[in-house]
C-alpha cells in the first residue's frame, strides 16, 4: 500500500472506532499456545480447567492478547503508518477464554499528542474492548501506539 | 507434583526475587510469532525493521510478554498453586527486542493480601524485568497472579 494511503497520526480522531473479530477460540489454538508460552494444567488439559476456578479449557490470558492483537491487525493496524508501541497502560482479564468462545469488540481512538522526543511521530492512545459470545466482557485494556505524522512526511519532502 | 509441594500464598515473601532466563531470541520465532498475530512489516521482515524506528527485525511486544511468560513458568509457576490472573497493571516496551537478543532478568514479589470475595485465594503482586545481552531493560511489567492459601486448604481437611 502507497505511504499517502495509510493512515497517519493525523487521519486518527477521538471516538472513532474500529471493529474487532469476530474470532471462534479453538481448544487446539488455546493448547497450542499454552504448549509454547503458559503450560499451566488449565491452559492444556479440559479436566483440569474444569476444576480451576477458570471453569475449562482457558486460553491463556496472553495468548488472548495476542489473540487480540490479531484482531486489531486484520482491522486497522496494517492499514496504519504504525512505528510500534511504548507499552501497555494496563490489561484487564475480566473472564476467562473458553474454548469454543466467539471474541468480538472494538478499538476506540481516545486521544492523540505529538511526540515530544520524535518530531515525525505522534501517539496515539487507544481503548480496545472484547466481549463473548454472551456479551460478557472478557478482556480491556488501553495503550499508547506510535504514528508516523502526515505533515511533517509532507513538509520534508 | 503434591499439592503440599507447590508454594501456596503463605510461601511467598515480599524482596523474595526468582530468576527469569536466559533466552535467546531467534529470527524464526519472531517471524512465526508475527504471522499468526502480529503481521506488521518491521515483525517479519528484517529489511522492514532496519527502515523502522525499532532498528531490526524485531519481536512483536506481544511475543516478548509471552516469552516472558515461559520464563516465568520454567523458572516457578509451575511450582505455584497459581490459579491464574486477573490482569496486568502495566507494560512497559522499553527497548526493542531485536533477533539474536539473549534475554534474562527476574521476578520480585512486590506484596500479597488474601482475596476479598474468594476465602481460599491471596493475590501476590510481582513485579518483572527483563535485560538484554547488554544489560538494557527491554520489558518491565507488573501483575497480580491468584494462589491458593494454604491455611485455608488445611482448616478445610
Amino acid at each position: 500500500m502507497p505511504d499517502d494511503d495509510l493512515l497517519h497520526f493525523e487521519d486518527l480522531i477521538p471516538g472513532q472506532v474500529f471493529p474487532l473479530g469476530p474470532k471462534t477460540v479453538t481448544a487446539e489454538e488455546i493448547i497450542a499456545f499454552a504448549s509454547e508460552f503458559d503450560a499451566q494444567p488449565m491452559h492444556l488439559d479440559a479436566e483440569a480447567g474444569k476444576n480451576s476456578i477458570l471453569g475449562g479449557l482457558a486460553a491463556s490470558g496472553w495468548h488472548s492478547c495476542s489473540m487480540m492483537m490479531r484482531m486489531m491487525a486484520d482491522s486497522y493496524l496494517l492499514r496504519m503508518a504504525a512505528e510500534g508501541a511504548p507499552g501497555v497502560d494496563y490489561v484487564k482479564w475480566k473472564k476467562p477464554v473458553l474454548a469454543g468462545d466467539v471474541l468480538k469488540g472494538e478499538t476506540r481512538v481516545l486521544d492523540g499528542r505529538p511526540s515530544k522526543s520524535r518530531p515525525g511521530i505522534g501517539i496515539v492512545s487507544f481503548r480496545h474492548e472484547l466481549r463473548n459470545q454472551r456479551g460478557e466482557t472478557v478482556l480491556e485494556s488501553e495503550n499508547p501506539v506510535m504514528l508516523r505524522r502526515r505533515a511533517v512526511e509532507e513538509a520534508a519532502q
